[in-house]
């Protein structure tokens, strides 16, 4: 077997993270959205790198890479991440767990080690939803459990997801085939890093991932009446916008005061037709809620509504308020986590994934375990984003150590 | 000298609002940007109305229509407003001052009636500023004191008002030759809706303008940190947006504290690099500032200012306040207000205008003078505004009168 130098394959790591990294819609930052010219040209590069390690690779329908190490028995273990952004995006997120994998199952065929498993790499495309008003159609096909309604949803430019499929160069009917027969999947494993500041104010490396967060979108709307804002006196004005800003500091509140349970954002916000010298008639604000814990996410959603009820009512506002993602918490497997525990050795942290991950999806199809790695500051979705070339090579010598003590 | 039939007035005035309203950028809603191919079609229409009414036709540099009728001397009376609108706009605010001009200089052209002074009927184009980030530049350009550097500024396509005025068919070379010689300009006078709800609450279909409101355009840019919203704690957030929504329940806050003295609206907000999942590291905002007294506004700017920077302290945001426009309070003249007190008769009303106008520039190169009408709920900016043809019939009625009375 081949010796395990974390340091070549964290050098190696960080190169291939810069070359994802100057693939981009545009000049000045990172920008890869499912199905664009870029993620055609990223995919490509992905692809080359799984040819050179030995993997024959493939494609299905929602342009998610596969490269493949054949074992001695029919399970194979999966490996994966995304490797589409958000706008103004950092270049870890999604592309290190790629290529964390591809790394890894290059070490074992280069080596020609033939395992009791095959090892399949996966490049997802639809991790962020930063095109369509929908996410994870790549791990969902994957997995089995495609949305065929979404295939209706359109981008910002009116473009339908199954237009775009079609000019990505793939087909709609071969979405069932994307799917992994349920006795071929041994587990899904992805190397992601945190996205959060709990391993570098812990100073360790790695840690091992315990559940990922369930989600509640709130597509929250306000009707109020649109006015001059020279004319309309302050107390006879219905100003959409100033119930949102209401909105948008009682999330905060709530998230506050729920103690690190739940995390609330309002990152969208969109007033129809804005202009600075007119009272604003209509608002639309989407609130992400996330936490750990089911009861506490569900407890956070029943106030948050309560409250921006009297808000609307006090201001008379009309609401409506659209729960448009509801995704349950995700726990990892527990033999997976011990599997990576063990790969770690001594005592790991554990902590939960405040982000959505692929695995999400995966979970319908097979266990999952996920390993985090540390980033600086606790910083993500954001250029600032960074995780050390030593940090990324002890993270490929732990998920090798974690395939070859895996069990199927 | 002809009748004059309030209600005959009345009918023709809705009927050409009713023409002017249906030409839009749009099919579902009012938008007339300036210089744009729908200025071009209304312009039109406005200049055959001139023509039909015995008004000689000409159009400056600028796309400003002016209907001209001679008098026996060199004096003008200039009577305008403007045929630009809003986003989303109603079909009254503007459109009915430049029609009940007309009517008004037809009632004594169709006549052959010559008065000691011309009248000059103008159309102006740019007074709703919703194309470029400035306003006025039609007003500016007849009163002598346009902006020549506002020629560089660009709308959101990137065309700039230089440009803009090329694809109009009109030279920046002809600008100055659009000022009024001071010695010609007798003054100006404009009827306008109210866009506000003193006259409907005053059972009155008429009323003086005492004055225009001075205005402050604050542009607030807030810097905070952006960050995964799954992931970063809510203590440890720099939310540009949470903050923004503080400053926008301040300024009113502040503005319901001067308990009618100024108006301040948040009605433009832009998120840089918006997405749901992500905490908002840049937001763009902007408040108008408006009132009748100059103090009243300069300090209700200052505190607005202290507090601001209070706000951004406690939250570890960057703040940069850039003052956009400061337009002072512009007084109508005496003078003329009697004069439009005479055409009402007994004791009318008279009312600040909480809106800015094309008297705002008109008034730098002669006295001016406005007529409002009651218009409905007090609404404007929106496309439920409305005055009713029996209201307009007599503001026409009472701009005759007012000119019958004028002496330049």
């Amino acid at each position: 077997m081949a010796d395990i130098d974390p340091s070549a394959f964290g050098a190696r790591a960080e190169s291939m993270i810069h070359i994802l990294g100057s693939v981009s819609a545009e000049p000045k930052r990172l920008v890869r959205r499912f199905l664009s010219p870029e993620h055609r040209r990223a995919a490509d590069i992905v692809a080359s790198w799984m040819q050179e390690e030995g993997l024959s690779v493939s494609e299905d329908a929602l342009g998610t890479v596969r490269g493949h190490w054949p074992g001695s028995g029919a399970m194979r273990l999966l490996i994966g991440s995304h490797i589409d952004t958000v706008v103004d995006a950092g270049m870890f997120d999604g592309p290190f767990g790629v290529i964390a994998g591809i790394l890894a199952a290059g070490h074992f065929a280069r080596a020609k080690n033939r395992l009791p498993f095959g090892i399949d790499v996966l490049a997802f495309g639809d991790e962020e939803g930063s095109r369509f008003p929908a996410t994870l159609a790549s791990s969902t096909a994957c997995a089995g459990i495609f949305n065929m309604a979404s295939l209706d949803l359109a981008d910002r430019d009116g473009e339908t997801l199954a237009q775009a499929i079609a000019h990505y160069g793939k087909s709609v009917a071969d979405i069932p085939a994307a799917a992994y027969p349920r006795d071929q999947a041994a587990a899904y494993v992805e190397v992601h890093i945190e996205q959060g500041p709990v391993l570098e104010h812990r100073n360790q490396p790695l840690g091992v991932v315990t559940s990922i967060a369930g989600q509640t979108y709130l597509n929250v709307e306000l009707f109020g009446e649109a006015g001059h804002a020279g004319t309309v006196p302050m107390l006879l004005r219905r100003d959409a916008l100033a119930g949102a800003a209401e909105i948008i500091l009682l999330a905060e509140k709530l998230a506050r005061d729920s103690k690190g349970d739940v995390v609330a954002t309002v990152g969208h916000l969109d007033i129809t037709a804005k202009a600075s010298n007119v009272v604003a008639g209509h608002v639309v604000l989407i609130a992400d809620i996330r936490s750990g814990s089911e009861s506490a996410r569900a407890q956070f959603v029943e106030r948050f509504k309560t409250e921006m009820r009297a808000i609307a009512e006090r201001r008379y506002l009309g609401l409506l308020v659209t729960t448009t993602r509801e995704v349950p918490t995700t726990p990892c497997d527990p033999r997976l986590q011990e599997g990576f525990a063990a790969a770690l050795g001594g005592q790991p942290v554990k902590l939960a994934s405040g982000a959505g991950h692929d695995g999400t999806a995966m979970a319908k199809l097979c266990p999952i375990g996920m390993l985090f790695v540390r980033c600086r500051g606790g910083i993500s979705h954001n250029p600032a984003e960074y995780a050390s070339p030593a940090d990324m090579g002890l993270a490929v010598a732990a998920l090798i150590r974690f395939i070859e003590g895996f069990k199927p």
